[in-house]
Order: C-alpha cells, then sequence, then structure tokens
C-alpha cells in the first residue's frame, strides 16, 4: 500500500535513523498519471516521518512486474564516504504557467548547478540527476487563463510531459550537454529535437508546486577501505536495449560487485517505431503510453537484473535519445579494485 | 492496422502462394480481452483470403513494445520436409454452457490426440499447441441461464481465463502431462492446482465458438539437405525467467540459427508475489492483469530476441507453472547439425 | 483534491464546530475500486480532524458529471430536532475470510439492529442506511490462503461486489425485509437471488477492516418550529428509472422544499439489458463496470436535481433490485406542513 | 456485436430493400477513441450491403446505459415526403497534414454549401449535419514528418478533437452561424473561442480518409397526408441540460408524437466545471473525457426520453456552446397539426 511506512523498520535494523535520512525515493501504485493518488497519500505519510530537509520522490506507476517499494538515501555514519556522495534540493515554487516552460527549465538549471558546485565534484563524475516536477490540473489551467496567461498546454496528461522535458533540458544545461543558447529552440521543437541529458531522470506529479532534485555522483576524493558503492550510468538507446543494461551487468560482474539499485527511464519511442517495428503505444486511449513504457522496460530490467524492485520511470523526454532513456545502476563491491 | 491484409503480399514475394497457407497466426492491436473488436476484425479481412480448412489464431494485446504482426504457417513446396511438420485443425462448436468446463477440455483433448497421430510424430516430438477458444460475453451467459444452466462464471473477462484453463488441460491431457482422472479435479482447484502443459499457449476471443488448434513439431523423419527449421519448447518459471530465454537463444547461437518466432504465454503470479517481490497486477482495476503481464514479459522477450514481431499471449493458466508461461522459440539453421 | 479539507472552513461559517460532526461523507475522485488511493488519502487527512468517535464513509469514483464534495452529518446545537435523527457505527473487524460472507452479513445486521434500537426509531421510520465496508487485495487473499481457509473469491474487484453484498443483506436482515433464515441462501445465489434492501446503499474500499455506519430515519418525535429536514427514500428500478427521481422531486416542489443531498446506488443490470437493450457495461474490459453506472446514473440525477455535488455510488447489489439501486433525497423546508 | 447485421432483416421487414438505404448511422460498442476497431470493423461489415453512394456513419462509445444500435436513413417509396428531407455526400479524401486544419474545414463547409442547396431548403429548414471524419494515427503523423509538414497535433486522441473542430467549424460557415473571415481565428483559438454550430454533430474515426455528411431538414413542401415525421434541433448548454431535453419532449407530446432517434453531443467542460462545480473529466488518465461525457449526457437522455438505443457522441468542439452539445430529435406524428 501506498501509505505502508514499515520500510522505516528495515532501516532501522540496518542501524540508520530517520534523522540520516537525506531522501526517500520510490515507486509507488498509482496509475503514475495525472490523477494518481498513490504519489500524494505517499508523500503525506513520509513528509513527517524524515528531517525537514530531506525530500520525496515518488514516481507512480508500477506496471507489469514492477514492485512499490521506497530506496532510502542515507548520510553515512562518518566522515568517510562510501564512494558516492549525493546531494538534495529543492527549487522555489513556480508559478502554475511557468510549468514546462523555459522558466522551468532555468530553474531547475540554477539549482542543480548549485548543488553540484556545493557537492565539489565535476560534471564527470555526476552519475544520476532524479528530480520531481510538477504538472498542470484542470483547476491550475483555469487560474492562469483567469489571469489572462496561457498555460504551456490545455491537456493535463500532455503537461506532465512538458514539465519533465523543461526539467530535463535544465538538468542538460547545468550538466554542460545543452548550450543555454540552444534551450528555448530545444523546448519549442519539442523532446525529438535531438536535446538530451544522459543523466536525466524527471517525473512529474500532482503532489508539489516545486521540484525536488536528488545528485548521484562518484566521489573523486573516495579511498574506502571497507566496502564501496558506485554507479555507472549508461542511456538505453531504445526500450528494448538489452546491450546497454548488460553492459552495465557485466562491468558490475568484472568487479565481483551486487547491484543495489538501478534508475532507468522508459518512453513510446516518439516516431511510432522499434527497430523498424510500429507499436501501439501512442495509439492506445485506454491505457497512457508512459504505462505501456514503464511495464515493458520494467520487464526487461527486472528480467535482466533478476528483481522487480527497481525504479523505472515513465516519459523520457530529453533524458536519453528519443525512444530511450537514462539508466543509471548503484551497486556494491566488497572489493577496492573498479573502474 | 487490424484490417491490414498486406502481409499477403510479402508472402508472395517470398515465393508462397495463399492457397498454401495452413495457418495465420497474429498479434491484434486491440485490448486483448473480452470486448477486443480487433481480433473480430482480422478474422473477417484474412479468412476469405485462405483455404476454407485453414485456420486464423489472432492474439490480441499488443501492450508496451510488441509490434502487431502475423506470422504464415504453410505447406512446404514438395515433399521434402524442413525439419519441421504441423497441423491445424478445429473442435466441434462448443455449446455455450460448456466453456470453461470439462466438456471444454475434452473436446480439445481428443481433438489434439487426433491431430498429433495423423501426424505420426511422438509426444516428445511436438513443441506448442497453440489453441484459439471461445469466450462468455453478457448476451452467451444469459442465453445459458433462460436455458436454465450455469455458466461456467458470471464474469466475462474471467470466463476468458477458464476457457484458457480447459483447453490447456485438454492439451496436458493429450500430451500425456495430466492424468485424465485427475481432469475435473484440476479444472475445479483452478490454475493454482499445479496441473499444466509445457507445451500449450490458449488465447481465447469472442470471435469463435469452436476451438482452432495448431501443432507444431520437430520431423522426425527429417534428412533436409537445406536449411532447416527448428523450434525448442522451454517454459519460463516466471514472469521474469530471462534465464528461460537465454539458454534457448543460447542453444540457436550454438547452431549458429537465427529466430523466425518466439511464441511465449505470461501471467501475474496468482499468489501476487514475483521472486518475492508483490506485484500490483491483480489489484489493478483500471487495467486488466494480462495486459500487464503481456507488455512485461514482451519487454523481456523483446529485448533479448531484438525484435518487436514475436507472438506474447496473457493468461498462462495451465500454461507452464502458475506465475510463469510457456515458450517456444522457432529458428532456422544453414546447417545439418543440431541438438 | 482527495486531500483537500478547505470544506471545513465552510462548516465553521455555517455555525458548526468539528467537534460537531458525526460522520463525513464524501465523494472522491479515484476510479472507485480497488486501487483507488483517493478514498484512503481522504480518510488519512479527514480522521485526525473530527472526533474519534465520528466515522468517514469515502465512495471513490466521479465519472462524467459528478464533482468531489464532502457531506458532513453534525449534530444539532440543541435538544430541539431539526425533523431527522441520524447514528453512526462500527463493527468490529473482519477477519479477511469473513469478507463477503454469511459472518460479515449478520455482523452488520447486529450492528445496525442495534444502532436503530439506540436510536428509538421504528424501522418504517429509516431513510437510509449507509454502509462502507472492506475488500480483498491480492495480499490479503494470499494471507487467507497461507491459513488454509478461502476467501469469498479470488478476483479482487468482485469481492468489492460480495462485500456489497453482504452488507446489504445484512441491512435487509436488521430491517425486516429478508428473513434471516433465508440470509446464506441469498447470499450463495448472488444479487440477482431477488433479496434486497431498499434503504441499504453500500460501498467497499482498501482503507478499512471494520464496516462503517450511518442511518439516517425521521424524527417521529419531531414538533420543530423552524426550518425543517425531511428524505425520501424511492428505489430506482432501473438505470433509467428518472420517474422515480421525478417522484421524489414532486414531493419536494410540493412542499416547497429544497433538495440538500441525494445518495443514489448504481449498478449494469446484470442480465444485460435494460428495458430490452443490450448494454455493454459487463463486457468492457477496459472500464469497469461499476465506474460505468455511477456516470449514467451521475449524468440522469445531476440532470434532474440541477446539482452535480451529488452522492452516486456504483454496485447496487442488494441495494434495490437487480439493475436498479437505492435513492434518498434529504431536503429542506421551510414550513411545519409535510407527509 | 460490431459485426451484427441482423437490424437488416427489420429493415425488409418493415418494408424497406437495403437499396433504398441511403446511410447506416451507428452506435458501436468500441471504446469511441483513437483505437476502436468496432468502427471499422462495422464498416466493413455493413458497407457490402448497402449501395455505392449510401454512407456509414459510426460512432464508437456505447458507455452506462448507451446501446449498440443502427439507425436506417432510407428513401421513402414514392415521390410524396414523410415530412423531412435527408442528404448523404463524401468530401474528398484529405491529406493527412489537412486534417484539423483551415482546408479540413473550408471541404466540409463547400460540401454541405452544396448538398443544402440541392435540397432545396433553406438554411433555416436543416435540422442537424452530422459528419463523420478522419483522426490521426502515429502512423500517419510519421508519414506527414517524412514530408517535412506539421500534422496538426502529435497527439492522437487530441487530433479527433481537432478534425471534430474543423468539421463543426466548417458547417458553420455553410449555415451561416460563422463568418468564413473568422475561420482561420477561431480555428487557432480554439473551442472555447465562443464559434459554434448549433446545428453540427461531428464524430471522428480512423476507419476513413474523407468526410461522411449526413444533411437533415424539414421538407418545406411538405403536405403529407398520412403519418408525418419531424426533427427539432435545441442544444444542450451544458452537460447536465435536462430543461433542453424536456422542453423538447414536451413539444413532441403537445403533438401527441413518438421519439423516433435523438442525436446528441457531448463533452467535458473545457473550464473543469459544470454549474460551479468541479468535474474530474480533464484530470482522468485511465478514462478519456469523451468516454465520461457519452456515459452521463446518454444517462440522462436515456432517462428522460425512456430509449437507451439513442445516439450520443463524445466531443462537442464547436457543436453547441462550450460544455454543452448539439441535439436534435426526429419525432413521429400521426395528426398534420404541427409547430
Amino acid at each position: 500500500m501506498a501509505s505502508d511506512t514499515t520500510p522505516l523498520r528495515q532501516l532501522t535494523e540496518a542501524g540508520y535513523a530517520a534523522s540520516q535520512v537525506l531522501a526517500v525515493i520510490g515507486k509507488t501504485e498509482g496509475n503514475g498519471c495525472v490523477n494518481d493518488f498513490s504519489r500524494t497519500l505517499s508523500q503525506a505519510v513520509w513528509e513527517p516521518l524524515i528531517p525537514k530537509d530531506a525530500i520525496t520522490i515518488f514516481s507512480g506507476g508500477t506496471e507489469g512486474v514492477l514492485s512499490p517499494h521506497v530506496t532510502f538515501i542515507v548520510r553515512s555514519h562518518d566522515e568517510a564516504t562510501t564512494g558516492l556522495v549525493g546531494a538534495v534540493g529543492r527549487t522555489r515554487d513556480l508559478a502554475h504557467s511557468e510549468i514546462g516552460t523555459v522558466e522551468h527549465a532555468n530553474t531547475v538549471a540554477e539549482t542543480v548547478s548549485s548543488m553540484v558546485k556545493n557537492l565539489r565534484v565535476q560534471l564527470d563524475d555526476v552519475r544520476l540527476v532524479l528530480v520531481k516536477c510538477p504538472l498542470l490540473t484542470s483547476e491550475k489551467i483555469s487560474r492562469i487563463r483567469a489571469e489572462s496567461k496561457q498555460p504551456a498546454t490545455n491537456d493535463t496528461y500532455e503537461s506532465m510531459a512538458l514539465s519533465r522535458y523543461a526539467s530535463a533540458l535544465g538538468i542538460a544545461c547545468a550538466m554542460g550537454e545543452l548550450s543555454p543558447t540552444n534551450l528555448a529552440s530545444s523546448l519549442q521543437s519539442g523532446s525529438a529535437s535531438g536535446a538530451w541529458s544522459a543523466k536525466a531522470s524527471c517525473s512529474s506529479g500532482a503532489e508539489l508546486e516545486d521540484n525536488h532534485i536528488f545528485i548521484l555522483a562518484s566521489d573523486p576524493a573516495a579511498k574506502p577501505s571497507g566496502p564501496v558503492l558506485r554507479a555507472i550510468s549508461n542511456p538505453m538507446a531504445d526500450a528494448i536495449d538489452a546491450a546497454a543494461i548488460q553492459s552495465i551487468l557485466a562491468q558490475v560482474q568484472r568487479e565481483e560487485g551486487e547491484v543495489v539499485q538501478a534508475f532507468a527511464k522508459a518512453e513510446a519511442a516518439p516516431d511510432g517505431l522499434i527497430r523498424g517495428s510500429r507499436h501501439t503505444m501512442g495509439t492506445d486511449s485506454d491505457v497512457q503510453s508512459t504505462r505501456h513504457a514503464r511495464a515493458a522496460v520494467g520487464g526487461l530490467l527486472a528480467g535482466l537484473t533478476g528483481d522487480a524492485r527497481i525504479y523505472v520511470s515513465g516519459g523520457a523526454e530529453g533524458q536519453g535519445q528519443p525512444g530511450g532513456g537514462s539508466l543509471c545502476v548503484v551497486y556494491r563491491c566488497a572489493a577496492k579494485s573498479g573502474p
């Protein structure tokens, strides 16, 4: 259930206190679309349990084999790093009329840039930038119109895509993958424009007005003596890109590591084709394309990792190339040797 | 589109005439459930184009990456076998009240047994028994009641599962996988009973009243001189059983073969768990569990074969173990060497 | 939004305190089915705001024109009655294996009987018995099986219908509409059995384990001097029974009254027909029949009352005759004259 | 079933031959959205049975109480009119890139104008202009892009709305309800622009590339001696406008008439409100808003007419005022007296 907070007990059993939590990242079992109340419910039950400056990122939709779960991002017990560093942050609340626009992208870009700087890592060290961003409901659209402004779209479901895309391009700017001078035109052209970030993973929801951001990076100063955490980022080129996953898993195996968590984005190829074969995700008026995409990529990734409690999120606009999606795998190694 | 018959042109270009067609087996892009009119439409446009004793088997639902397509089963040009033999058949029309019952199972068992005998193959040679079976609509249920009889269920969607399960147990009886004396009790206990066939692949639909059957077997007499077709059957133990698929693909690779088509069944594990993790396919009232299962297994199988034009069908009651599903891969080899 | 508690302000402005609240009855905007998290969310945000012995009854599903809203049932300021009396109560928690069974029905029957007795009204005075009852999830079904017991059904969506039906027959027993000796057989035969209560309105959900009950009755002792509340109960015979609604509204008009709230149950006729015409609610595998029924009856009732903020709940098993549904309209009159 | 052609027998029994059929207008039981194969199936089975210049108009979606059915428009046996005149026509095939654009609207306008002229009726005599228009699939959108052109939208479901709106504005131009000089700007502003036709009823589908048009008008020359057909057109102002329906039915009753068929359009109010109450049709990502609207208005209209075999179509952009929809009722009177 989306209101289940028993994982907190497991956290305690693992030796961590709720006060050490930086972020709760989870998959909840709603439809992952506009009217997904499982995300709101999860946020409502989790936020009182964690520090005020911690964040939640709940991505709805556990289609197919995907299993609802939460992943805790916690501070380590002492100064010694475990191989990875992370940061969490929030942008200011967006005005409704800003959602999905250049202002949205710029706001995300600024916050991400500032967070990376504070982390004292290089852009190359960054493995994942996870964002939870707002969407437009019918009510918000009406309020925008009442102010004689234009919403980014009149379609509530489409607003989710525009919000993800603006967030992703903001990340791309911050990560040096997109020149800020090309931001507006890339946003305007839509997600087939060719502008994207390999590290971005963005999910939109009605449960917030600001943007929640989690950044994960390799710790350049890491000289861990004990077990170490590592992360590999390698985007999938399309929704059946098993090779991208297998390449990461082969590296994990070479390091005798164990997968801790996988973060993947999935989407219906905008041109309606997967390796030349027609898919029907864009013409199914009963089930939204993001649901289809999560189910399919979730099946592939769960099959290859052998684990259904993975983070697969739908709608990969600007997060990996069109039809594909960003992919980041975090793993634990006993040894020091590594890439 | 479900009304697209252009693949016939490709058949002709490949050197075959429509008169050689034994069966048209396809995935159509409807919901794969009770009100899937894409199957009926496909049947309506294809049946006039093929011989009267040929059959159609259309499985609805191309969720996720799955691509609508048809596979032609054709007679070879001469006596020389290509390595595989096949047969098509039909049972008598079922009375509405028989659908999903012991009578249904027995009718399928008899027809399959007779077809295997006529094929002159051993049970061990059989690789796949594909069945299209009828379902109950509200109208049929009302008619049954008007005759003071009991339908197998009042729920039209559930009738699809019961019809598949009865067909599968009929196949299991014919294949020696289930003793006929245990048929009634296994049917009664439901698909978690432990009775199943490793070769069965059953799909139900409103577009027929009889059962359409296709049997594929290794040709024991095959001494082909040219390229040869082979098939391997290896059920998936659960919906993320990548190993079952990879084991087949490794064999194909060892024989330097090329996959022609894959036939998989998929289902939501009845106990609500996949390797200990909770799935939500059984509690999603917006999207039926068969749709979820097709999307997930389709993603995995398409990822590993690199092909989205595969046959993945939802609802694997009695077709492989609970939560898993039967799997058969047909491939082509240049060489004579084999398993 | 399901988390919106601003109506509390309106309650205050109307001169009532939260401490006077007996019940919060609402329509929330989820799918009204098994995985409706909007009900759970509403319960989570409302329960801390009302007295401990007050109850919540949230019915999911605002299909079509229906508008999400809450109705407060409040104690009047002084001893003087307003024409209506009400009571709220809870049964004990049900064991999972009891949901939808005779035990469930009996538990509801006992609690309702006791509540009516304490209200000091005659059975004829009762206008509405509103119940929120539990359902079976995949998890609960697995736990039942682990105890070597049988769940009422393996189908989570069907468990909602069985729970409503058991609750309704419990009410029918308590109201003298069904002999307790016929309870078991009526439950066994299903909702087409002919056993039903004209006052019952039952809604099931995953957000509770007990049954929440609200009873509304005419106050036999009422001698109100000021404005008075009245309620008329008149079941709809089928889903398009405009006459049943119009008959009530004509009475309200004769008394120069004003409708305060309408409570209706709606369902897809089990025989698949509405006045001889085939409906398709029972064969739509994309949208559950309760969603269809709410949308249609909601459209009719909202059209005739001119108000979209009405309580229309789907699944009327045992709540009015098959294919119809119970209907209760509460209205306010200035004058003392009345029925 | 969408493939059921038994109504033809009833036509024959009523004394008409298939050769007299001008149009077959029906409601089919698919989802009424992009992937509604029930419309295509109905067209495939009906077109071979009627004259080559006759047309079909199938509107998908029988949500709620609506019953699948067909209405035959037939030529009368002799010169004597029955009180109504009708015409059927087709536009040229549209280029994919024209769908939903000014070219689309102009093409419809020209054909409607020409048809009205040929009918020799005044614009005021026209009661209904029913149009079936094409939509964009993923394939069509890709082909448009391959030609370096822009589709009206990238969203297949939204293309249905744009196609209906362009058709409706074309009708509005032909009927003198919109100045052609305002066509482009009205189209650009979207359906909240305030431009609409009171007679238009447009439905889009994947089953055609041209536009099928049926016009129904009062016969100015009618001096019928026997029973007479009449039609009243009176748009609903919102989705719960019972008064608009009741006003027509009162007139029918005054003329001692009997309703033959009702044609209504329905939509989710674009501002998210119905008489000030929030509806949720625009934020439901599981069920499209046109499905909700058909169910609700279908419930109201079926309730008031007592008939579930009515034509209620979803998506009323430019067909009646925003949030409302056109409404036309055809009825039969014994007497000559009339409006």
